[in-house]
């Protein structure tokens, strides 16, 4: 175990140049924490929970509307950057394959760095190890975060392609929408020519099922090779305000199936739960529809938090991908925040936005059924006069919880990352989201070996500082911050060779 | 030691009601941390430093902004709660009274609790023990986030009445601005009457300076009663952009000259400093101004540590005391965050607006000569037919850096905490902004004591959670954490009661 941690904790090594000297003196701060590693650092299962864009605003707003703290507060560890390898502001698929393999890609990109080679998961990696594994999403199951770790596609947008890879990988449980991208066309699927993924999968022993019913009701045995295939939407589930509670599972209902199956493996398992609709709500500046499905979202990590309870040996991590939507508490000059009037809200703006007639003459009865909102004049004229109803709608809502937004697209803010069980500490402090999956693989005592085995040398350029290096040679922020408590953290010259092991 | 944390960590009793039953059952989790007091926990010296109005965002931005790391990212701890007595969103008031006193008050009050009883501040406890300290903002020194260490008044706006009591508590140094409020009406000034605290300071052995020259020259003994007074302008300090580097200090020369003071002390010293302008450009929504006043703040706290480093009994906590304005790493769509470009900012959107002729036909060139942007049509036609000048070239600016607002006002998202030194790990984890002067006091090994005696019991109503129960104590946060992991967290009934102690 300690071979492992030197492997992550430790790795910076100069090698003097012709023209530096770098004095290294890595004297322990004091008060500063020392990590020690023992047995109860260690997991033998892991459930990653992943929230789509999901932030301290969130968190924060969702406190609120929930009245009490939610299951992750108290279980807080620390923040990480988002940044993809291209750009400051990443996409779900670098910041999937980020949070699954430990390297950075290019935005788009699932499972292969930014000059195409293929990348291990940390669920390849736990597989190999003869762990179960299973990833479960409220959006199509080959969407970007569930297919950041069983995939490597070029374009994270080929979701037939890797409906074939998370086949070919044998995830043991896979739950979620997305019938239509495992069927073929002349079934209404997306499928070239005949190929019908599904019936491929009976073939590999999955157990496939498409109602809540039929979920709860499956009995199968990992040990003996049975796998799990659930489709519950021909493409992403509904809303949480919109689920049908006898038909759809909901995500902590999928989540309690996937542990009462995966328990059952004595090598352990690796299970990845995305809450994928906060990150659709964020996009649309939805307040309501962000509140619920975090609600929805915080109802699995209960039910995950619970097995770890009472398990003993699994490690429970809750961390976003990257915040959407660009959320605040508090907006256009309140002096209080009030997302409670939230739990009120029974559609998705989107929703609220179809059932209007044509000349949105029932805006008002509408909205008020929908959210005990009573429009005001000037609100149902801005609403019939928009272009874009939905987002009007939405508007009107967030100004009343008095919550704000500065984006339809992703943000760059650092966001929170909890942990639960053997090894939660590991998580605490400032980190980068590539720190994730190496923790638990440091963890779970295995290393992303294939990832990271080659030693890099990079010859220090101008103006380049050690956080600049690091950053493009995918190095350890822990490292960095290792390096960073020397006396003289950026004493670098030119021509200098730093190495990466 | 002991002694003290128990009074922090554990206090929450049950006392079994006539209706319900509350099964204790604390059982520590799986891998969870387990604190432990030892000499290195204990600090001599505390540094508190306060960015008012910073956030994760605001770390986000500046990170970027540097293209580097930040003094204060490796030093990361937790996150934790700002929301005043009185509302979700607090004002700088409410929020520097918690951070002094680990008490809830009312928006606006100051070292006081919403009845109005006198609180005991860190600082006063500490002075106590004979430590020295001191106070220093960018502010008057008389604005209520200094003020909340040794002010009790019920209207933070009343800073002549403030200025008195910063004298009555005989902090040993204070620097800032705001000479007026310690000058009678007959000098320009708002003290009324012909009291002048400036000659009466005198008279209480403080050395007053005016200048950064003066400043740099003192050289006095706390240990044998000498005290500072600097008042380096009338009202606040100057932005740092429009700072005069040869009359005004900086709020890292301030704080060399007061550590070079302070250290003197062989019973150690308490020192707030306030990088209190953050928040006016959160306020004002000017991008450019947060980015250079936290660069200003940032070499303060390098000035802390480095002297912590050397030190060695030196705590150096940095905590803001509320997020301002809404902040955004990304805005309007953008697919990535741009706060570099604002390295080129020199003046504040005030100052601009101030250099505009009349019929403001110069403003493509001020805004070019201070931003470096060249203005678009459509912009400059925005900002000459605006009635808000400052906001709309707040706003070019924000837009260009793709950096988002949504208020002109505060809000209440969970701020980060970063410290350094002994004790610096007691602030992991999720917080409240309260627990930050106990954690403080447990770490100097003093007790807030008058403020949190009395042992008070609740009856629990219907309807009401442990949370908000704890909530409306103003109980500790931790413990109401170690409550949650209990296996029934809330049950609790009507009828109930509850003992804080």
């Amino acid at each position: 175990m300690y071979k492992e941690m030197s492997f992550f904790v430790v790795g910076l090594v100069f090698i003097l140049g012709s023209f530096g000297v770098a004095e290294v003196n890595a004297s322990k701060v004091p008060g500063e924490k020392v990590e020690k590693a023992d047995d109860s650092q260690q997991a033998e299962n892991v459930i990653y929970m992943i929230p789509d864009g999901f932030s301290a605003a969130y968190a924060t707003n969702y406190r609120l509307f929930k009245g009490e703290e939610a299951v992750w507060d108290e279980h807080l560890r620390g923040m990480y950057t988002t940044n993809s390898a291209d750009s400051s502001i990443t996409d779900s698929a670098a910041a999937g394959t980020a949070m699954a393999t430990g390297e950075k890609t290019n935005n788009g990109m699932l499972g292969i760095d930014p000059e195409g080679n293929e990348l291990t998961t940390i669920l390849e990696v736990l597989q190999e190890e003869g762990k179960s594994s299973g990833l479960i999403a409220t959006s199509t199951i080959t969407h970007a975060t569930p297919a950041a770790f069983a995939s490597h596609v070029e374009d994270r947008s080929n979701e037939s392609d890797i409906a074939k890879d998370l086949l070919n990988t044998e995830v043991d449980i896979l739950l979620g929408g997305g019938k239509n991208n495992f069927l073929p066309e002349s079934k209404g699927g997306n499928q070239e020519g005949e190929e019908n993924l599904i019936a491929q999968a009976k073939e590999q022993h999955y157990d496939v099922v498409e109602t809540r019913d039929q979920l709860l009701e499956v009995d199968l045995n990992v040990e003996e090779g049975e796998k799990l295939l659930g489709l519950f939407a021909d493409e992403a589930l509904p809303p949480e305000v919109h689920r049908n509670k006898e038909e759809d599972p909901s995500l902590a209902e999928m989540t309690e199936a996937a542990l009462n199956i995966l328990q059952d493996d004595e090598d352990g398992f690796f299970l990845m739960v995305e809450g994928s609709q906060i990150d659709w709500a964020g996009h649309d500046n939805d307040a309501g529809w962000a509140m619920t499905d975090v609600e929805a979202f915080e109802k699995a990590v209960h039910a995950a938090i619970e097995f770890a309870e009472e398990d003993g040996e699994t490690m429970v991590v809750v961390a976003s991908d990257h915040e959407t939507g660009g959320m605040t508490v508090g907006a256009n000059g309140s002096d209080s925040a009030n997302p409670d009037m939230l739990k009120n809200v029974t559609a998705t703006g989107e929703n609220m936005a179809a059932k209007l007639n044509e000349d949105r003459s029932n805006i008002g009865e509408v909205v008020s059924q929908h959210t005990g909102i009573t429009l005001n004049e000037e609100e149902i004229q801005t609403i019939e006069e928009t272009e874009d109803v939905k987002a009007a709608i939405n508007e009107v809502i967030s100004e009343r919880a008095n919550i704000g937004w500065t984006s339809d697209n992703h943000t760059a803010v650092d966001v929170p990352v909890y942990a639960y069980g053997p090894g939660a500490d590991k998580f605490t402090g400032f980190l980068d989201n590539t720190d994730l999956p190496k923790i638990i693989a440091d963890v779970t005592d295995v290393g992303l070996k294939e990832n990271h085995q080659q030693s890099k040398v990079h010859t220090v350029q101008p103006g380049e500082t050690l956080f600049e290096i690091g950053r493009q040679n995918n190095y350890l922020w822990t490292t960095l911050q290792e390096i960073n408590q020397l006396p003289n953290p950026h004493l670098i010259y030119p021509g200098e060779k730093v190495r990466f092991q």
